[in-house]
């Protein structure tokens, strides 16, 4: 499971069965986990969770689990840091890597780490500065007091706050956090163990994968000091016993209306399924080119090998008659009494869902640039962006350019990351092929574009003729601001001007039509839903910190028990020495060092989804006791609904975890420091 | 438009819209042409055009236009016969070939042309050698009946007799070929012109595309001569003029029963939809290598292109609420009055859907070779099968092997077209990933294929070890029957025999639980929509014979009118000088002779599917005006219904053929040969 691809409950039923729920930490079903595990936290415990836990700012969760600052979380949520970190002479990506003493630990190009400290609600004001608004200054609105709320947290960088909206805008929280943007790279396992068993054991169990890396925050240059963490647990769990993960699971669409899901359905996966498959279709063979080739285009096939199996569970899910079946009468349960005023909410839905479907490919290729798959472009856009944005109140901003985001913006902006231009000018053309391909060659912006060049022609001149690849280049742009934007004659930032005016109408179109519209409507829903079903319920997944309880557990596949627990024994069975079924040579010289019965990989009925990658699973004692990093195959109709028979989270088992970093890395230092003595 | 790729009217209601219907030659709707038309034909007319029209077997249509044997069909239609005559050296599918006179036409290395000449309704016959059967009994019946019928035939190699199964089995008719082998290749035009405008413009209109070739069929070494063949018009069509096609449209689902449309759908659809669009990613990533690589890869990929828009058009029409809407209705209407006997037929087609759910992955995979994309292992499955079947009875061989069947088997078994060893290799060891995924990673099958080899490995060794690519060891072992095949060490024999077994096996469940199934539940519903309907309608395509007739109109796309035709002067001004916008040199050159507002291509509302593709557009003389060679996106809904509003056949015009073949190809003899003095 890769982070932001995220992966979702039916509209809460009034008692939402066992492990199902993706929960606030301010608002946790404390009698429910009491009747159902004879255990409720304590407000102490549920503080050191909170402060223990951490997102990767990327899309990826994870853990304190030193007082020094250490931090677990998955090897595939730090895919960025090592190939950042990595050229053609060292590939830390496939070859791991292990800082034998803290001064050999490697600061990641752009990692940014937020601790949650504090949730505030502020629906009051957000819902005072909307009243009776619709359509654009609707958005102006929300936009410009979500901004405000932001930014009276300060101007200190290692505070970030983020308004977050919950119950699609039936409540709006601020989570303030501390920001940690000097992140070093302590250990990483190699890509074959790492992601053992590949795209073809990804989203399955029994599994083998030491999919774990390690980080360090840092503060001032020296390791940062933190109160709060896990430590790792030295008994581990049995089947049975209770588990609970604290990350931050991306998104669920477990809220939205029947018309929204068929939408998403017939339009969004649809279109996702033959994209990211041609796309996989084309890294494939680009990888065959050499091993150079294969390793710079190695996190995207494996992004997109991952994003593929999520949209064909979605699919999968939503084709399910019973999913539509189940939608359409919990739907007819919230309408059965709601005033006239109440019922419109869904035909406004609907209409939104008519102007998507007007509007989706202009958006997706311009504005969200599905037709420009580049590094420099992105790069460019933001330039552009940043230079006109910047020169205006906070408020008044695109969010991405307001004083909250910039922070992690730039440190992504001025990544030192190589950049690779041969395969950029490879993504660059095939995704104009793909502009021309949905817009059609006649579209007015494809002319604008691409004019009388072909596509490879295009991509050829823009790649050739950029600077953009050097930071400098991109540092002295940002800082020249609109003037030295203006003055620019990289063909980049010519482009990004010359689309800039297009991709912001069509922006402001899908804003105004589906996003407000939706929005407004949604909190309709979202205040009929409160007065029904009160807070017995949860909101959809937002990319904040969550709490899922459940138990170690295995389900049945076709009538065949899958036992919950993997061991080593069963990894060195499946090597076949051919990857992605291959072990390193320290996994297979130093087998006879390992205790073969220990526990690699387990499941549990926690309810997890993308984003949640890298979150820690401890016991009741606050002890880490494993490492989610995947779900298994029905898990990925959690988009929409939880299913509590099938559904389950896979982790790496902390014993497993320990075994290996002593017994094949031989990393004394670190399996003491993440099991001190008491 | 590809050939067989084809892509279908409503359960059809008593009396369908004007244009709708592919008819069979023998029951035309004669009083319906003259309501509508004005126009019935007589006996002659209809057997005129039944003879002078053609099948090209691989999966076209076509037509004799001189009484010499001369064939017009697309260019798309013999690409096989282009790449298969072309080297490195000289590539006739992008450079084209005109043979200056007949003695330097080129035979084609495996096309089969087939001219009807009789009908004979067998439905008797078949249905007592089935009655009371079901399952594998029923097929085996059914099978040897069918075989029976067709030997009748004869043995000479010059006729061909097929079985066919209309209504969905509610018919079994006889029809009667002549057959011709000996196909030569006389007119070819470049493909920049053959298929201007490329995958963007497949499927739209308006069009500017020269989709036209000439074949002429040779019988004993001569070019065959023919009674019945079109006169080129010399006055074409205008807007509003009937048109009449007669062709062969491959295959529609029209008759298909909701459960079946919603199998084909989140089954078929959406697994091809992935693996079309994964496949198109590495084909035109593959084509990066270089031109020859290109050359090599080209076929493959626009077939690719074209079948995945034809994919997605017939998903959105599946996703389309009203389809489905409307095909409840009907199907509710048919059941209405039916008894339960009757009614049970549709439980029976769920229950097929079911097992299909449960067969489809390893059917597809294993027995129709999803998993092995490769010339090498068809050409090794056929020498391994055919060595055991051809020791059979004929009436107890899998269909094709039987007798009626094996020249046109041998014909391609035997081509010399050249094997691309590098392309080979890469398509094998691609298909060998999906296999895995298919099936997963432990599956026996795989398991069986893969042993501790990755798939790049298998298909290395596989490869390197044939000699399978030498005709010569094909007819070696081909004559050398079950004895050459068991001593056979050649890698592809060996892998072909080690899965022959599993592959036979869930072919015989696939056929038993899903095919017979269906089969004997299609028969009882087609004979209660006789009862009901009467033979007012027409049956599924069914790659034979059938005519459509029409009018030249344009339609209605968001509110603008599309013009019917398009001429010279537009192809001029669409070109960009970059493919696939780009015009070769002799028709930049000799622009300045061409007569620019010549008609190019047209569309009319004539109902034609994939498999269509080179059928003739004759008028009511019977003189050619046009050449079907695609649809409009509209037209791709059509698998499943007619939608006389949007649905459009695309045709280039056959005054537009001759004025290229004069002013730009110089082509004088075949002018005159296509329109001869009278």
């Amino acid at each position: 499971m890769k982070p932001l691809l995220a992966l979702a409950v039916l509209l809460a039923a009034p008692l939402a069965h066992a492990a199902e729920g993706m929960w606030t930490l301010d608002r946790l079903p404390l009698e429910r986990m009491k009747s159902e595990l004879g255990f409720e936290p304590d407000a102490a415990w549920v503080d050191r969770a909170m402060k223990a836990s951490v997102r990767l700012a990327g899309g990826c969760s994870g853990s304190f689990v030193s007082p020094d600052g250490l931090v677990l979380t998955n090897n595939h949520c730090i895919v960025d840091c090592l190939t950042g970190l990595s050229t053609a002479q060292k590939d830390f990506l496939n070859g791991g890597f292990l800082a034998a003493q803290r001064s050999q630990e490697l600061q990641c190009p752009a990692v940014e780490l937020n601790r949650l400290e504090q949730i505030e609600d502020v629906t009051a004001r957000v819902n005072a500065a909307t009243q009776g608004l619709s359509g654009r200054a609707f958005n102006e609105a929300r936009n410009a007091e979500k901004a405000r709320i932001e930014s009276e947290c300060g101007s200190d960088k290692t505070v970030r706050c983020d308004v977050v909206e919950l119950y699609d805008g039936g409540l709006y929280h601020r989570y303030r956090y501390t920001r940690y943007q000097d992140v070093r790279l302590v250990f990483a396992p190699e890509y074959d163990i790492g992601f053992f068993g590949g795209d073809p054991d990804n989203f399955n169990f029994p599994r083998w994968n030491l999919d774990m890396a390690l980080l360090r925050a840092y503060e001032k240059g020296q390791p940062a000091k933190v109160r709060d963490w896990f430590r790792f647990s030295s008994e581990g769990v049995k089947e049975g016993d209770a588990t609970f993960v604290t990350g931050h699971p991306g998104s669920t669409q477990r809220l939205l209306t029947v018309a929204q899901l068929e939408r998403r359905r017939d339009i969004d996966l649809l279109h996702a399924l033959s994209s990211y498959s041609e796309r996989r279709g084309w890294l494939y063979q680009y990888s065959k080119l050499g091993t150079e080739q294969a390793r710079q285009a190695q996190q995207d096939l494996t992004f997109t090998e991952n994003s593929l199996k999520v949209i064909s569970g979605q699919l999968n899910a939503l084709l399910d008659p019973r999913l539509i079946a189940a939608k359409r009468e919990a739907e007819a349960a919230l309408q059965s009494g709601a005033s006239p005023e109440q019922k419109a909410a869904w035909s406004e839905i609907e209409a939104a869902q008519r102007a998507y479907r007007r509007l989706w490919k202009p958006y997706r290729a311009i504005e969200e640039r599905g037709g420009f798959y580049s590094r420099h472009f992105e790069i460019a856009r933001h330039l552009v962006r940043a230079a006109e944005e910047r020169g205006k109140p906070n408020g008044e901003r695109l969010r991405e350019y307001q004083d909250a985001a910039l922070p992690q913006l730039t440190q992504r902006l001025f990544s030192a990351a190589p950049i690779h231009v041969e395969f950029e000018k490879a993504k660059l053309e095939w995704s104009l092929t793909k502009l021309r391909e949905w817009l059609g060659p006649d579209d007015p912006f494809v002319k604008l574009v691409l004019g009388k060049e072909s596509p490879a022609q295009l991509a050829a001149r823009l790649i050739e003729g950029t600077r953009l690849a050097e930071v400098a280049t991109r540092k002295a742009l940002y800082e020249g601001g609109l003037e030295a934007i203006a003055a620019s004659q990289d063909p980049f930032i010519r482009l990004a001007r010359a689309v800039d005016g297009p991709a912001r109408a069509v922006r402001e179109q899908y804003e105004s039509e589906v996003e407000a519209a939706e929005k407004k409507a949604a909190e309709v829903i979202s205040r009929l839903r409160f007065a029904k079903l009160g807070t017995s319920t949860y909101p959809d997944a937002t990319f904040t910190l969550r709490l899922s309880y459940g138990v170690v557990k295995g389900w049945e596949e076709n009538g065949r028990p899958i036992a919950p627990f993997t061991d080593f024994t069963g990894l060195y069975s499946r090597q076949t020495g051919a990857a992605p079924f291959r072990l390193t040579p320290p996994w297979l010289e130093r087998k006879a060092q390992l205790t073969l019965n220990t526990p690699f990989n387990f499941v549990s009925t926690n309810d997890i989804i993308g984003g949640n990658s890298g979150s820690p699973v401890i016991n009741r004692k606050g002890e880490v006791v494993g490492l989610a990093f995947d779900g298994n195959l029905h898990s990925l109709g959690g988009a929409y609904w939880n299913d509590p028979l099938l559904n389950r989270m896979v982790a790496v088992d902390s014993r497993g975890m320990i075994e290996a970093l002593r017994s094949i890395y031989g990393a004394k230092a670190l399996v003491q420091e993440l099991q001190p003595p008491r």
